[in-house]
């Protein structure tokens, strides 16, 4: 039986999934693909602390010039994250030929243009169906099987440690800091929870999948971002009266030439799918011209959901080689050659229904001297809760709009926080009502 | 630029959706492709009654040996549907050298061996992405993204015309009949309405997806099958009382060697995500030992979903013939060759949760009768709802069960339906809860 040899580059997590996967589904391998997975060598910079997996130890080594260099090793799995010396390692990896599976996000997100065109230009494979979505199956989705189909929105819960905050604070009713607290002691969230909770690894995850659906380049700096550390359980109250739930989404919409990208806490309508993703699960809502509506659901991580993505990329490129070509599917949307940007929307002309909860004094007028900023910003009300009236500090005054234009509502906003009835800063959520139908 | 040249057999709905999505989204194609699909011969025994889009005269033809014959086509779509003479013209096209895209589930099941080693045999391709699931990429993420799995169970809404009557059924509280009959009037179901109804459609497409889950032959006689024609809304209203929903559920489990298939009325949590598949949407729920639980939905049928299905079946074996390859994955979840039969466990020896609805006399001692022959047949039960106590007639006693053998039910409800207290036959649903999570 044929022999495709394999070297690993990052022990960590998903690094033991795929070694675990590997020897534990090596049989059906054989059987499925006609050809015996061979992994060769093990790099990382800790080759001591024991890992979930045990491995020879002849097989491990600090020197990624043993993968890299050795000619034998076709496939390269880069898992070791960040962006160098990872970046380097899989240039080096293509300029010898060798074939790339990669699950590094925030690499693609900000050098994916480099890396897709030495691909090209060496001729060898990439594949990345880790990087967005864990186990979902979302890229090769939307490479070959919505191929035909002009992609209208992307709905997207991209970042499972937001979602199961969220999850906890709406079901358990914990403020922030305290969900936040719990999820790192249980090891969901890191130390460093910065890349989750404000949003910047989904808009990572956006920016490639934006990448490939509308084949081109996207600024990173160009996608709105917004995180949930503002959310607040008052917020998610609210929500539920008015029958919906906040998740943070990341959105990508078609108007006309332009895309609409951006991230931020979401109110949307709890019968929606989208809304019964809970934990740490990821899940896309697509929308396209010829497939109608596509819902995929699934791990976004984890040690052995991610390690299934780079196998199912290790066999496609396998199989390629079986056959004795490369490059049978562009690694972008697209085939092969220069990618253009991506026109992306500006946020002050994003067009989306809002929730604004004021924080007034209690008094007749109050809602009168608010609503008519709001008019004369073009921005009218779908509908108004007043709840506890108090005689004396603020009371909250929660509103919501029909479709508005940001600008207008960042104008409207910006007067209002000034009014002397006004006691605090003006918490805005936006809501995707009908969009998601 | 490179032309593939392609005939289409079968000018129906979906037809009409292919020819469509090729004429409009023709450049998008190109672009991604860096080939050009050209359209050459439509054949249909009706070329003069108008469909959706408009083709040129000379392009349609009645006689198929225009197609089948002609060497300049390299692709055939057969869109007829039916056995015959669907079946010959596959198996000819093939025998002729063209690769394959077809959407007849029916056929597939019954004489999928016999396709799936011709083109083998013929060393061409044959995409089926169109025949289950419509335009849900449920084939391609098993043959493909699940490369690396075990697949532990499937649990699937495959047939939009049921879950469209029971969707109806228990947002709008009318009875069978006359939800059928409004399907009917609107062209969501068919003037006879079997395949959809009693399941058959249903088991066709499990009986695929079993297939290329577990990669051998399945005997379609041997999947249970029970339609949705015996719902009743006492049904549906207890289920709620439940917290389930009712569905018609495909469903696949291993149980080591061999695996459960059966298809029937199924009540599910109504907080789970298959709950929320309503009208005529389709969709898969999959277990498997790395990527865990992955979830795909969408549009079942229809013209235009369907057509996205067809169509990226055709732009993946455009890739293989732009690269000069054929069969680069195999038609089955296994590598070419004899397939071998699945076994299929006796529905006899299943296990699982029941719903009971007994119609007994309203008498002291009644329950104590019925929960006696269930506890002498192993049948424990989770909870007993006895309502509305009438001095004359027959009462409702519903009763759920812990997990059970099918076995033992049939044998107690045989006796239980024997009793002289017993005025009814005892309707029973399968619940599916725990293995659903």
């Amino acid at each position: 039986m044929k022999k495709i040899y394999v070297g690993l580059i990052g022990f960590g997590t998903v690094g033991a999934g795929v070694v675990k996967l590997l020897r534990n589904n090596d049989h059906l391998l054989e059987e499925r693909l006609g050809a015996r997975l061979v992994l060769k060598k093990i790099v990382d910079l800790d080759i001591t602390t024991p890992r979930d997996v045990s491995v020879e130890k002849d097989m491990l080594t600090q020197d990624v010039g043993e993968v890299l260099n050795d000619p034998e090793i076709s496939i390269v799995i880069e898992l070791m994250g960040g962006y160098e010396p990872a970046k380097s390692f899989i240039l080096k990896a293509m300029h010898n030929k060798k074939h790339v599976v990669t699950a590094n996000k925030a690499l693609l997100a900000t050098c994916g243009d480099e890396i897709f065109k030495t691909a090209e230009e060496e001729g060898v494979d990439i594949g990345f169906e880790a990087s967005v979505g864990g186990a979902i199956p979302v890229i090769k989705t939307l490479k070959e099987s919505l191929i035909a189909d002009r992609i209208e929105s992307i709905f997207g819960i991209m970042n499972g440690t937001s979602n199961y905050i969220l999850t906890k604070m709406t079901d358990e009713g914990n403020n922030f800091t305290d969900v936040l607290k719990e999820a790192q002691d249980m090891g969901y969230a890191e130390a460093d929870p910065t890349f989750d909770i404000d949003g910047i690894d989904t808009a990572h995850k956006l920016a490639i999948t934006l990448s490939l659906s509308y084949g081109g380049r996207v600024k990173l700096d160009d996608v709105y971002m917004e995180g949930i550390s503002g959310i607040d359980q008052k917020d998610i109250g609210f929500a539920g009266d008015l029958g919906y739930k906040i998740k943070l989404l990341a959105i990508a919409i078609r108007r006309g030439g332009a895309i609409e990208a951006r991230i931020h806490p979401t109110m949307i309508p709890f019968d929606h799918l989208l809304a019964s993703v809970n934990g740490n699960f990821n899940a896309f809502h697509i929308t396209c011209d010829a497939a109608d509506s596509i819902f995929l659901y699934g791990q976004g991580s984890g040690m052995i959901p991610s390690a299934s993505a780079v196998m199912g990329d290790l066999v496609d490129i396998s199989r390629n080689m079986l056959k004795g070509i490369t490059r049978r599917v562009s690694s972008r949307f697209r085939r092969e050659g220069a990618a253009e940007d991506i026109k992306l929307m500006s946020m002050e002309d994003i067009v989306t229904n809002y929730y604004f909860r004021f924080s007034a004094v209690d008094h007749p007028g109050v809602l009168s001297r608010i609503s008519g900023i709001l008019g004369k910003n073009d921005i009218s009300l779908a509908s108004v809760i007043q709840k506890g009236r108090k005689h004396t500090g603020a009371v909250p005054i929660v509103v919501t709009t029909h479709e508005s234009q940001e600008k207008n509502v960042r104008k409207a906003l910006k007067e209002i926080d000034r009014l002397d009835i006004v006691r605090e800063k003006t918490i805005l959520i936006r809501i995707e009502d009908d969009r998601l139908r």
